[in-house]
């Protein structure tokens, strides 16, 4: 059961949004390039934490957000307040009606560098003011998703639960943490507005105040069970796990519980040793004929300490995993981008380019496409390739794709099947495309990371997947470069 | 001017909380506890990057929390679909009526570790309740106030704006934390809504996309100008910085500005090599007649590479600051923790012990108050006492103080006075403080940091601060922690 609401229908967060996009929009207009017809692509250049792909999240909240978008009353006050912008612009932004159309991958897809993840295509002034906020949302729940797959794939089929709200950045931070995590394979959260919200799980039994409150450990775990019988999971570190906390555990649950036949849940343990202590607390659980009580690890985890400590044999059956997972701490930033690729002139699509000094900051230009190749026996992705909008991918046909910078590294494909991956989200302004749900999204996302090659699911130095340009693209972007390094060397 | 606004108002935060808040509550109330006083301290254990000390930062968000602390219709009937609480506990909810009393540490204050910053009294209930969003508010806000201040303090006197809202972890990532590092030294932000909600300054000109719409950078700078001629910052980095953008920029300068009579405002260059290219740019500048024009930089800077450049000599008015200072990306969590520290039993204050094998995560029991002591001449911070409430320090009169830990490192303080850091905040559930504004905040801090030595100061191993218990709270302490061994060596 779960009680979705738009988020966005009672909060209005119109003006988050970088004040230069406010200045260029209005700037736009008074040049009287206002309502030129822009494209531009949203991708990242890096995956965090030296991964090998992303999990693409964030496109239920984009969507609502431009589903929304308009200006309040408060916000044009504000903005005239400024006496920077002009009546024409203010008057534009009243009425504002959003009129691009959106491109995007779908949630949960893996995703690599420099392949466009959003297209926008829009009047200037439009397209142009949506960057903060696409970013925004899509930086953030990817990030988040992206670390989380990471840490559920070290557990190795253990439960990840979500714990880290007191930790996150901010309420969205938690909120939309909790959602991101999901979508990248926890399976709950002890967010509970996640659950209300969105339909994540939420879990969640004792805090150590639970066990300080009562006179005793003893007496605060049998009054736990007496108001939880069948919810009967103890936090057993507060005062001394082995000597206090498990033999009174073990005390309850003969005593309490099983004069009413029920099972027990678990024990938690948020501090000391986890690899010592819950093989210990496995011994001892066992010896007391509770082979069935699940053993629940929390205390700063990530995916290197549940590498780790699995391998030395910890006996742990779930995982609560909070500031690490919810911060993405080891690597707190996707670096998304929204970059200019296209403008329509006299209606052709002309090619535009940012060129940097910083080769990896130089933008592929053009109205573009992403293909995802699978091999037809295996179904495992081989490559994604960027291609022209309008380009068609004959997959009857073998298909010689090549790397962009080391042109001569070349690679024929015989038995493939080409996907798409970019999908119409609005048609001029409309909304065409309906969200899955959170589920939904979480089992499309195991699915397709399952179809990546082991190589590239390497926590540490993966194989570098491969994202092609078409020749055609390749081309293009050669001569632009060409023709700019000509004008400045 | 600003727009300030109750965020909270329209805004329903109440089940942004850990599920376990909701479970110990309803048990609590089932087991005959629920009303019982209990006293919690919210407190961190670690400075974030190894500095000297935080920037509290969060309050007032905080008090708009639990003034609107209410379950709406549709909290409670998520909650009862989850049939795991009790009808009593949920027409509890339905009634909710806050009753604690909150004391606080005023926001801009540097704080130390192990220091209590905000102390609830009150029913377990609610006391417990109100911990997830307590933690995460103070967390976030100090967090990223704590950075700004480290980074703000690397600039030397030069203007650090907040760039990152694309970057944050969340929206709120994006909004609080441009409250928060303005609070931190900040004097502007990116973040329009910030100006709007708080007060903060909103400021931001072009990025690339205007450059590449037009067809060259000179038609661009141009178009610029012309539409604010009053603001022309220019980013000179599309192309070429030194044999484009800034010839562009200057060209532009002279023929639309100079016969204006406007000075130029300043060049942005956001990639390439710092240093050289901002010493580069000056000579250019100054040459040209526009000694005056500012260079703003950006670019995935920090304090470390802001200290850099400055001492190599780079030339720079100002600094744009984004991802690195949004999600304090070296240290990306402030590990606070909130912990019940006392129980009311028969009217008297009982202290409780959280014991753990490590060390670092025993609590300090007890209802406390925090002295500041000040040197009476320098009025330099010397040290913060931590004390029973109801203790009194008369500063007129020597005072002993002592190490917790090596309790042979004594200090006898002779000219010094005492100030008292927490704060009543509400009482009986009723709000008895008032937020300054975020300016007031920011230049109490300004202050308040500069009150600490500079050996406090250092970015690298700072001299540690001392916090110390008072002889009464550290005997108390001592004896149960003696206790607590004894029972379980």
């Amino acid at each position: 059961m779960s009680f979705i609401i738009d988020w966005k229908e009672d909060r209005n967060l119109t003006l988050l949004v970088d004040f230069y996009e406010l200045t260029m929009a209005n700037g736009f207009l008074k040049s009287g390039v206002g309502n030129k017809i822009a494209y531009f692509d949203l991708y990242f250049r890096k995956v965090p934490d030296n991964g090998g792909f992303c999990v693409f999240a964030g496109l239920q909240q984009l969507i609502e957000y431009l589903k929304n978008l308009k200006f309040s009353s408060q916000d044009i006050e504000y903005l005239r307040s400024k006496n920077m912008f002009d009546e024409e612009f203010i008057s534009y932004l009243e009425n504002f009606n959003f009129t691009c159309d959106v491109w995007s991958v779908n949630e949960g897809t893996p995703v690599f560098p420099n392949e466009p993840l959003v297209v926008v295509k829009g009047p200037i002034m439009q397209a142009q003011f949506i960057e903060t906020m696409l970013l925004l949302t899509i930086n953030h729940q990817t990030l988040i998703a992206t670390k989380t797959n990471r840490i559920v794939r070290a557990a190795k089929g253990r439960s990840v639960m979500e714990f880290g709200s007191r930790r996150a950045q901010g309420y969205d931070g938690a909120i939309f943490g909790a959602r991101a995590a999901y979508i990248g394979g926890c399976t709950s959260t002890a967010c509970t507005i996640a659950e209300k919200l969105f339909g994540v799980p939420a879990v969640g039994t004792m805090a150590h105040s639970w066990v300080q409150l009562f006179d005793t450990e003893l007496e605060a775990f049998r009054a736990w069970v007496k108001a939880y019988p069948e919810n009967s999971l103890l936090l057993v570190d507060t005062y001394n796990v082995l000597k206090s906390g498990i033999p009174n555990a073990i005390k309850v649950f003969k005593e309490e519980l099983a004069p009413l036949g029920i099972r027990p849940k678990g024990i938690r343990i948020d501090s000391g040793d986890i690899t010592y202590l819950t093989e210990k607390a496995r011994i001892m659980l066992d010896e007391a004929g509770f082979e069935d009580c699940k053993i629940l690890v929390s205390n700063s985890l990530d995916e290197y300490i549940i590498r780790d400590v699995l391998s030395q044999g910890a006996k742990i059956d779930s995982f609560g995993v909070g500031e690490r997972l919810i911060t993405s701490k080891s690597a707190p930033v996707l670096g998304g981008v929204y970059k200019l690729v296209a403008v329509e002139e006299d209606g052709s699509i002309i090619p535009k380019i940012k060129i940097s000094e910083n080769p990896e900051k130089i933008t592929t230009p053009g109205f573009k496409q992403v293909y995802r190749l699978f091999d037809k026996y295996t179904h495992k992705a081989i490559a994604d390739l960027i291609t022209f909008n309008d380009e068609i991918i004959d997959d009857s046909k073998p298909l010689e794709i090549f790397d962009p910078i080391y042109t001569w590294k070349r690679k024929r494909l015989d038995n493939y099947y080409a996907k798409k991956l970019l999908n119409p989200i609005f048609e001029s302004g409309k909304c065409v495309y309906t969200s899955p749900s959170v589920k939904e999204i979480r089992e499309y996302s195991q699915n397709e990371v399952s179809n990546l090659w082991d190589e590239v699911l390497r926590f540490d130095f993966p194989h570098k997947y491969y994202v092609d340009l078409s020749s055609n693209i390749w081309e293009m972007k050669y001569s632009l470069l060409r023709k700019h390094n000509l004008k400045y060397r």
